[in-house]
Parts: C-alpha cells; structure tokens; sequence
C-alpha cells in the first residue's frame, strides 16, 4: 500500500541498451515519484515496453514526472499514463483462445493437419454438423460503426471497441458465448447490410451494438429478413427487454395490472420506440409517447402507439411513466399525480429524482441506475443458439423481459445483473418459446 | 481401457422426460455395445444432448447400434457419431474470452459502463491509442473464401472452419496472437476485397487462407495496396518461406552455395511461384519453373524467372530440384543427376522418393513429410505486429526463413513445429527487420 494521493502506470518504450530502465527510475525518482511495481509488456530484438507504477501527490508532480520522461530522449518513448480504469483495458479485454492443449505431434494431427480434413469432408457431405464440429453456433458477431457509442455519440468504430470488447468479456462470462466485435469503417446502409451478410456463414448471430438512428432501423429490418440467423440491435430491443422487466417489476410492487393501465413513454428514439413496441408485445392495451421529433412521433403511431403533443398531455394520460431522454429534470413535480408509477431511467441524471417524484403523490419512483443491458443480451443470445433458431421474435423478448422481472427481488426494479441465476433463467425462457415456434 | 476394436462418441439428444437416458443406454447395450463415459454437453428446458462413448467390435455392429438408436423414436435424434478426430472437434476448437474476471459491480464499472467511457474518449482523441488499449493490435483476421481448402478444393468456407479453427488455435498457442476467422460467402474478387477492407478497422493485420488460384493473387495485391495493416497469404508466401528455409538448409548439409546455384521448381501454382520469387528474393542467381499451364509458366516469367519446357529439361539445368505438384512419382530416377539435391515435397505421397533419388545419385533427397506452414505464419505475424508494421516485405519474408534454416538440427530439413522457440526466432528476425524498414 501507498498511501499517496495519486497512482498511475506509466508505458515506456526503451531501446534495448543497458542503462535504459535506470535512466527511467531515476527520471521518476528525482521528479517525486515512488515507483511500485515495474512490468515487462513486450521484449522486441530493438526495444522493451514496460510499465512503471508510480505513486505521487499531486497533479502538478504527475506533469513534472511526464516531463522528465519525455525529456530523456535517446529513443525512450513516454507511450501513455493510465489510471486504474486505462491500465484494466491494456492489451485489450479479450482474446481468441484454443480450447486444447497443442503438445504433442499427435495434437497437432488431431485438431490441425492432416486430421482436421477429415472433419471438412464431414461437414461438406452434411453442412449442419458445423453446428456440431465448429464454434460457428456458439459465436456472436457484435457489429458497429461507431456512429452511437454510449452517450458519446459519432466517435467511430475503433474509439468504440472498448465497448464491443465490453460485451465480448460478458458475453464469455455470463453465458459461455464467444462474441466477435467487427467494426465496419462505413456507415452507408447497403454497404454495411452486404459486408454482415458476406462475413455472416461464421457466426451463429449478430448482435447490433451502437449504430445511430433512423440508420439502425433499416439495418436491423434487412438483415433479419435477409439472413437465416438471429439479428438483434441492442440498443433497441436489448434495452426494450430491460425496460419492460422494470416496468413489470415496479407495476407488480403497487399491484397495477400492466394488462389494464396505459404506458407513456418519454423520448421515441431507437430505444424508446422498443420500448414501446415491446410494452404492446405484453400485451399492455394502450401506449402513448411524447417527443420532441416529429419523424419519431410518426414511426411511433406506424407502430400501433399514440403520440402526445408534451410530456404534461403524457402524465395526464398515463398510469405508468418511462422516460428515456438524457434530459434532466423534465419531468415537473406539479405534473406528478397520485398513484403515478414513474420510472426515469436516464443516467447519469434522472428526468425526475425519485425522492421529488414521490412526494408529489408517485405511488412508484425509480431512477435509471440499475437498468442496464447486460441483464438482457446474454441470456437472449444464449436462449436462441440453444434452440438453434433462425430469428428473435418479439415473444422471445417477453419471455426474457419476464425471466428478469421474476428474478428481481421485492423492493427492487431489477436483478442483480452478476447474479449469474438471471441469464440462465432468461435463456431457458427464451429457448423454450424459441422451440415453440420452431 | 476397453480392449475392444472400435471406440466412438455417440451424439444424442433426448427430450427432458425421465426415462430416456435409459431407453439410450438399453438399445446400445442390447446392440452389442459397452458404454464408457456418459457426458452432458446441453441440457435446456425441452431436451438435453449428451456424448455416449460406445466400445464395440466391428463396423456391422457400430451400425446395428446406430440403427437401434434411431428406431427409439419418441423425438430422441442421434446427431453425430464422432471418432477421436471429429470428437476433438466438437464444439469447435477456439473461444472468445475475456481476459478478466467479472465478480462485482467494480469490475463491472472498470471493464464496461461507466468506466469504458473514459477509454473510448481517449481513442478518439489519439486514434494510435487504440493500439495500447484494445485487443486491436493483437488480432488477426484469417480470411478465406473456401475455395481451396487443403487439398479438398473448393468445399465452401463452413466446411472450411476448422482449418481456420486451427490456424486460430496455432496463433493462441505458439504466439499469443488473437485469430478470428472470418469466412466470406462471395468468390467475387472485388465484394472479397470490399468486404475486409470494411471489417479491417477491428484487425491489426490480415491471414488469407485457403483461396484459389488465380484469385488469390489480385485479391492479396489489391489488399496489400489499399490497406495499411499486413497482408499475407498462407498459402503462398507462408509455403513459400518453410520451403525456402528447407532448401537453404538442404544447400547446408551438402555444402552447396545457393547464391551460385540453379533453383528449379516444379509446380507454378500459388505456392510454387511465391516459392520462386522467395528463392530470388534470397538471392539465388537463376529461378527455372516447369508447369503444365502456360498462363503460370508466364507468371513466372513476368516475375523474373525462366520457364522450361519439361521436367527432364529442368533437372538437367537445375542443381537444387524442388517440386510441389501434388503427383506422385512425377521425377523418373533416369533424370536424376550425381550430386543434385531434390526435395520432392508433395503431401502424402512425394514426386519421387527420397531413397530412390539418392540410389540415382542425387546428393539430398527428402519429402515433404516435416515441411509445414505452421513453423512460418506465426512468427511472422507476431514479428510484425510487434513492429507495428503496416506491411509484411520479401525482406521480412527471407529472414523467417533464415530464422527456421538455423534453427533446424544437422541432419534435419526444417525444425520441430512445436519447438516453441522457432516461432520466437522468427518473431524476432522479422521484428528486426520490420524495425529497419520503418
């Protein structure tokens, strides 16, 4: 333990010359830096890349340190200073692992040649043993073109791999599924549509993550009726499946039937409109939705919902209110009625604090904190390549939606989403209505 | 241990009713089988699929079995009947794996949301971070088409997975290189090279594989030009280097100058032209070729070498004989001259056996037996990816196979592949030279 205010990992590259890691060490030491740990990333023939951690006080000390590295010349290279966040995605999160040991000449023959022809010949003469003998029904592409990542925004695909890496690493374990992120350098429609369908014979889905709307609608329609795989955006109906399990959650904790009240929805982009679309799945009879577009009013009442013309006209309306809008503080407490379920969900700011929302008569108030994707897309994924089908119907997704809100603990809107339970249980839910409609 | 002839993993899926797995293990029992380990492979809400592994004797009773198994009927399918090689297959070889644990909400924050954010601000910001921070720099695409897989030809890229799988499985094991296969459902040259170039943002280079001639040679150009990451065929220019690393050590062990000497390859396919233009690359003074296609004769040609008419006429002008047809017995012994050296290197049966070339007086004669790719490409990839170079370069490419020419034993052709320092050795040599390229 260091008990000094700020830790950080220095990446230095030096060329491989005795002297260079003690010309480092002492540029650290002399500008006020403790050094803890020093690691070896990678030896190369010309040059070595290690990380220093160093312990220091202050900002202004960080800087000097910096300096001094970078001061030193002779070939040393400051590459970066990561904080504990940085160094965790050092070298990537993920890697392409071999399931068997290559120790021997006998290995090799078995899993490489000549064996492994063999194996070509069997799933030539019957394609469908590739489910069988490849990793192909266990794989998940996760497609991006950067254009929505997080609340980020357009930043491109390669700023946003960490995220698609995110999802890989959950992917593995939660669910035991290997996620495959592509990132695709166009953001025209019909040459993303065509580069999936080209790559997609090796994967056994594909999941769309953080693609901008209304781009993201007319993608996800073409490639799932054009591909004989499950497609699912995320964003849309992996939030949607969430949304829906907090609604049944909050619904049920002050005993409103969902099949009897009617839903408001504030913000229609591409999550919202899920949302919507997936409340009506459930079978709750009437949904209306505010916002601010008039093209996403319109894709709204294509879809059997009711737009309203402000967000007080929705709290008029609604039993039950879900705002997804990043706008915080939207919603007013006089708009407020008794008996009101209000769930917004925006982070890291709510549309309304809970607290407010409930004084001003909410019989249910929650904000966005806990309702997070990750309770929805493994399981979803793991549901369907079990089942081996060919689509995500929206019966699989409220069947998921309902797993997670039988899941979810009295008192909470809900589950813990490491409880590795909830993703077991909405894949069996998922595989079950899948092999129904099979 | 079961001494009994014939040993088998039966795939069988059973629905979720009790009773089944005994109707199963009844009907192989009564058909004359032992059964050995039962294991659980999937058990979903509606069925659950297990391995049997079956001892019996002869072939007439492993189909008796079989038989027996799908008279039971009941929705109980028999899937598959693996031997070792498809057994070790099953599932497929490789997986995606999160190089982290994720236990608690902390880690959750650190690898996905909200702390992800942070990492994909800083790759926007300095795009080469990306290199630092995501798997990026340490993966590789392994691309193919399907239509030349091994010696199968055109079977389709599924059929072609667990080549991929295995050249994947190699990268995890030998280099730490992260392999995805990607396979294409188009042979059209210009969708192949539009598809890669769109996925190409995720790789840190890319492996050809398994694509046929002439094809391959415009889609590796074409690649080559318009992406800044490496490029490599396999099946060229990986054959190419393990060949050239065998002849130079051939040369060594009878003492012959190859910078003075007459290469003659047999064979101008893909792999036998990147053979030749290798040898010149080296330095080998005089390249001849003999095919029987006069389009590959020519190819040779415009690359530098001189095409004969018939192999007689090139082992009368060759000193160093390298052949790579695929005919077995294709060189008579009447041609075979005191002192040539001959490596008829053609899997599983040679052009002409190496005691037979040595009784007709050649001075080193071996088949291919030990000549692999997989003592170039990972050593190759690790090298340039360490470089962080942008293209892999003949320079490069002779020293890999200077690399494996010193490492193999006297007495040897190539070295042991899995001898893990070869690949290191040659994960260094390129390094170096890629470094001086910059």
């Amino acid at each position: 333990m260091n008990d000094r205010n700020i830790t950080r990992a220095f990446v230095v590259e030096t060329p491989s010359v005795p002297g260079n890691l003690g010309k480092v060490a002492t540029a650290i030491g002399f500008s006020g830096g403790d050094i803890g740990e020093v690691e070896t990333v990678q030896v190369g023939p010309t040059s070595t890349l290690r990380t220093f951690t160093v312990h220091c006080d202050h900002e202004e000390q960080l800087k000097q340190i910096q300096e001094a590295i970078r001061e030193l010349g002779g070939g040393i290279r400051l590459h970066a200073v990561s904080d504990d966040v940085l160094r965790a995605h050092e070298g990537g999160k993920i890697h392409m692992t071999s399931r068997f040991d290559v120790r021997s000449l006998a290995d090799l023959r078995r899993v490489y040649t000549p064996g492994v022809a063999n194996v070509c010949r069997v799933i030539e003469e019957e394609p469908e043993k590739a489910r069988l003998y490849t990793s192909i029904g266990n794989t998940v592409a996760i497609v991006t073109d950067g254009t929505a990542i997080l609340g980020l925004g357009d930043i491109g695909p390669v700023a946003g791999m960490p995220v698609m890496e995110g999802k890989a690493a959950l992917f593995d374990r939660f669910v035991g599924i290997s996620g495959i992120p592509i990132l695709l350098s166009s953001q025209d429609p019909d040459e993303m549509v065509r580069t999936v369908k080209t790559i997609s014979p090796g994967f056994g889905g594909i999941l769309l993550e953080d693609i901008g709307s209304p781009r993201c609608f007319e993608i996800e329609e073409r490639l799932k009726n054009e591909l004989d795989i499950p497609v699912m955006h995320d964003d849309q109906h992996g939030t949607a499946v969430v949304t829906l399990a907090a609604v049944i959650s909050a619904a049920r904790s002050v005993g409103v039937d969902l099949k009897d009240a009617v839903v408001g929805q504030i913000g229609l982009g591409a999550a919202g409109l899920a949302c919507c679309r997936m409340y009506m799945a459930y079978g709750v009879p009437k949904v209306i939705g505010a916002d601010k577009s008039d093209a996403a009013k319109k894709r709204l009442q294509q879809h059997g919902g009711e737009p309203v013309d402000s967000v007080e006209e929705l709290l008029k309306q609604s039993d039950i209110v879900v705002a997804t809008t990043g706008v915080p503080g939207l919603i007013q407490e006089k708009w407020v009625r008794d008996g009101h379920i209000i769930l917004a969900l925006s982070n890291p700011k709510p549309e309304i604090e809970p607290e407010a929302a409930q004084s001003a008569g909410a019989a249910y108030a929650a904000d966005g904190r806990s309702v997070n994707n990750i309770l929805g897309f493994p399981g979803i994924f793991r549901g369907v390549l079990n089942a081996r089908s060919s689509e995500i119907s929206h019966e699989m997704l409220v069947a998921a939606a309902e797993a997670i809100a039988d899941q979810t603990k009295p008192g909470e809107l809900v589950p813990h989403p490491l409880n590795s339970r909830v993703h077991q249980v909405v894949a069996q839910a998922v595989e079950t209505v899948a092999q129904t409609e099979k």
